[in-house]
């Protein structure tokens, strides 16, 4: 069976599904996106991927002609029509089709909207249970990290390098401390039982898993820290983990062949990822 | 009249051209590319836009399957079918289609190529006659600089900010010097005559026009320092200029609304403008 996605108006066969090579998402990464978790076939977190889309677009000054309920209402009919029980929706919009120039086409060029899923078990996820393994490499991103664009190459390259050494990941590193890891956010958990990642800066991507996890803390009493760590820090952790839409909360228990606590899975870790399911599963769309 | 374009294989109108919405170059920015100007139907420095596309290709492990005489074949046939005098030739190639990972796909994957041309008046450009004023911004890209990729937003971010002020470019700024322009390489000219531009590294991209510039400065026993400098220096230079395979040299008049020399094109920038016409007049492919 193949996917059903959506392209610029139209629901297609994946395999039919094509965008213009004059594309601006194609030839200038000039494009936002966003993936939202599915579990159950509900959304996850629907209502914080729709702000921080918005916010994306509005810095790189993308219009777009499709009404919040619109958007909505694809993201239903995907799963709907995949019969998506559990995994993502992965949407992006890009400024539009024009001849190429580096000067931004004219404002009533319209900008393109893409949608399709992916099947990913989540709840169940591999990784979970025995954590993964990560290295760290300098962070060669561009400067606004913040925005969530499909400038992905220095992520995937990093990510690559990992696996090129037998690991799952790569934390980044910027000016002596990490940023986040390579399409997910980075915490420790330090021996007095604080949670510390980095606050919110253009360095970043502000994720809605950790936006969500940070409330979540708040209810729990857990004390956090929102600034930078070191590499150094890491090594000498309790626990670390990533987070991200449709990871969730990982364990991470290895960084540059270093073991993290006992080098299994923490138990604040755990504890943060079952909280966290439970509560979005009260509130899917 | 519409252009016939090439993408993966076939010739097409320019309305047919679409690729994958999967694609590499759309999803993650995973795609480089050349522009080679054209020159009375020639093709410009094309054996040096060929080297640096491989260049680019190898930095990225990505595999293309057509040989140099068959890319240089496409140029030529596009050259024919859209009767292009003058104007340039953009070749892109991302790494092809695959369902959406961080993870490159599989080896046997196969790159997408994609290739169009576009009119523009080269020899004849309006820029050059009163030269160009443009303005100073930080150097927002990512780290790699070196390699051609699609990863273009913020370059193009910055041409729009120039815009808005009613400027024509920006010249970036890193570490408190000029690295480039959005989309071309930066140069002075100090009082005494000696010809600035920065050393090639991973901040900037290797420029044809600027290679063969500084061949061509050789020849003509002009000195030249390849080291970084400041908008400080670029204020109080005798002229400034930038150089791109499809500008050539053009000289910059004012940057941040302060004038450069006297405010017009300076005279060895057109005496270098001249000598590089003729020649690459001398070796169009």
């Amino acid at each position: 069976m193949t996917r059903t996605v959506f392209v610029n108006g139209e629901y297609c066969d994946e395999s039919d599904a094509t965008i213009s090579i004059f594309d601006r998402g194609f030839l200038f990464a000039d494009a936002v996106y966003e993936v939202t978790a599915v579990i159950g076939g509900g959304l996850v977190d629907w209502g914080h991927h729709l702000k921080r889309l918005k916010r994306s677009l509005k810095e790189l000054q993308i219009e777009i002609s499709v009404s919040d309920e619109e958007l909505f209402l694809i993201h239903k009919k995907l799963i709907d029509s995949n019969q998506l029980m559990e995994g993502l929706i992965y949407l992006q919009i890009s400024r539009g089709v024009a001849d190429r120039d580096f000067f931004f086409p004219k404002p009533e060029v319209q900008s393109s909207l893409v949608l399709f899923t992916q099947k990913k078990s989540i709840i169940n996820n591999p990784s979970v249970k025995n954590g993964i393994k990560i290295i760290s490499l300098p962070d060669n991103r561009w400067g606004r990290c913040d925005i969530k664009t499909v400038q992905l190459l220095a992520a995937s390259m990093n990510k690559m390098s990992a696996l090129s050494l037998g690991k799952d990941d790569a934390w980044m590193v910027k000016g002596g401390f990490v940023t986040e890891g390579t399409s997910n956010n980075a915490y420790i958990i330090t021996k007095n039982n604080t949670l510390v990642t980095r606050k919110k800066s253009t360095s970043i991507l502000a994720g809605v898993t950790r936006q969500v996890l940070l409330e979540l803390t708040n209810h729990l009493e857990i004390k956090v820290e929102e600034r930078p760590f070191s590499i150094e820090e890491v090594k000498i952790a309790k626990e670390a983990f990533s987070s991200s839409a449709t990871s969730l909360l990982v364990p991470v228990v290895e960084i540059d062949s270093c073991s993290i606590g006992d080098g299994k899975p923490g138990k604040m870790t755990k504890l943060l990822r079952e909280k966290y399911l439970m509560k979005v599963q009260k509130s899917l769309l």
